[in-house]
């Protein structure tokens, strides 16, 4: 299969496996478990759950306890969403080609949307924990499981993504620091994609070695994605990106680009893309589609 | 000690187990951990981690594992309070006699604090894990840490407080059939005294059957809670309860009193109170304390 028609064929498998852990619209809750849904199955890449299914595979990983944790990753990931495009943040009033959470619902439900999705992930995550009593080794099994959620809920929070928005909203209008810039870029995007394909391997029981050289690789290729989008907005078309070109210049956004130029920033993209490579090969495992996959997201062109 | 005695040097007790638990303000960091800790360090009753901590107690709890689970039950709590005085939701600017976190931080980083807070309750609750490493019966200590864990994020979530905030805010200005302001009653404000009652236990290695008990007296003195809550908006003085009387009314409210009437509302306080307190004496465990705080909560004055 060439690697479109399997991307194409894992992300069908992933909606379904995400499908399963949706709450159901029931009673007194049927309308905060729409705008929940409503998020969930809006689209999206998978990106997150896709790349934690890979490194799960790549280290032998068998049976279905990284199911629940595909599912609370994307979870966690949609509820970030829904808070970002509130008006009091982004207020952006489309997303994915649909009204935000709050046009379609109102903004107080959408606020209760998205703290109902983060706990929602925890809820679901925890799902993990029944199916240990029917592993073989069960108290290699429960150390993996807390060490995975662990994992979930330090990458989704302060030190992680909940950390990098806010220092990026709390200097939302003023230029950044370098220290400031690196920050945000680090946790905003990357940390989910750090803790995405380190709970894969976790789960399936990799080495502390691999574990650790996979959180590297997720840092580095969230930080080429970002810098790539970054010289998108000054060096992309809208035919191509789907959404207008020059915003962060007109927005006076500190980025990458604005700091270094644009020779500096494709640089240093090709050098993050070709070290998470390297890392990569060195793992001792190998996965051709997620190696592609990642080498796709460091030198995307939309 | 006389029980007004105790409960301040119990309180004062609360408060530095949670103070141990709170993040570091520093970095990058340091305006959201200022937001995040602004809420939590502004006094509350710390009704949660109190009773949690007796009912462990009760069942000879020892050691410390249940000091992350008390902060993390606070900071859930405190999580919501913050989203709840939004503009969009209550539009609440003072709290505990202080300005609420988004007339002291704007509203873009209280929305984010309340997330941050939410995440960092399970971040901190996970810290109990570690513990597990050193604790005598390693595969029933995994097994009832991971069920305190369930529990927090079930009572806290869609079919707990946040449910219960989502279907309360969704009726906000139209008034209310039983069935949904039992719902709302159930859960809004009974659910976390119940995970609290109810992991205390847990941790403790209280029997199923104690669990259960405890669940339902965690109802019954929530929901009595909230009634008797009504009955001091219509009955009470603004000089006992601190807070103008007569406000339901005026902002047309669907009430526990404003459906049955104040006296059947009496009647069902008194009822669930002796229920709970009949149900408390059955449990097998004794604590006194634990005993006049649950009576206090169901007849409270303010």
């Amino acid at each position: 299969m060439n690697f479109n028609d399997e991307l194409k064929a894992r992300t069908v498998h992933v909606n379904t496996v995400i499908k399963d852990y949706l709450p159901k619209e029931e009673g007194e809750l049927s309308t905060i478990v729409s705008a929940v849904n409503y998020s969930m199955e809006s689209g999206g890449k998978r990106l997150r759950p896709l790349m934690m299914e890979c490194t799960f595979q790549m280290y032998g990983g068998k049976g279905t306890q990284i199911a629940p944790f595909m599912a609370a990753m994307e979870m966690v990931h949609n509820s970030s969403l829904i808070h970002d495009d509130l008006p009091a943040l982004d207020n952006d009033s489309m997303r994915r080609g649909r009204k935000t959470t709050h046009r379609e619902f109102g903004e107080p439900l959408a606020i209760l949307a998205g703290d109902v999705l983060l706990n929602y992930a925890y809820e679901t995550a925890m799902l993990s924990f029944d199916m240990v009593k029917n592993m073989p080794d069960q108290a290699a099994a429960w150390e993996r499981t807390a060490r995975a959620m662990s994992v979930l809920s330090a990458k989704s929070g302060l030190t992680g993504m909940l950390g990098g928005q806010s220092c990026d909203v709390e200097h939302d209008g003023h230029s950044l620091t370098e220290r400031q810039l690196s920050f945000i870029y680090k946790t905003k995007t990357a940390a989910l994609i750090e803790g995405s394909l380190m709970i894969g391997a976790i789960l399936a029981g990799a080495s502390e070695d691999q574990i650790l050289k996979l959180e590297e690789i997720g840092s580095d290729i969230g930080l080429a994605f970002q810098i790539r989008d970054d010289i998108l907005d000054v060096a992309g078309s809208t035919q191509e990106t789907g959404k207008p070109v020059g915003s962060d210049v007109r927005n006076r956004k500190t980025t990458y680009v604005s700091m270094f130029g644009i020779d500096a920033a494709r640089a240093r993209v090709e050098q993050l893309s070709e070290s998470a490579l390297q890392n990569f090969d060195s793992l001792g495992a190998k996965h051709d589609f997620l190696r592609q996959l990642l080498e796709e997201l460091a030198t995307r062109r939309k």
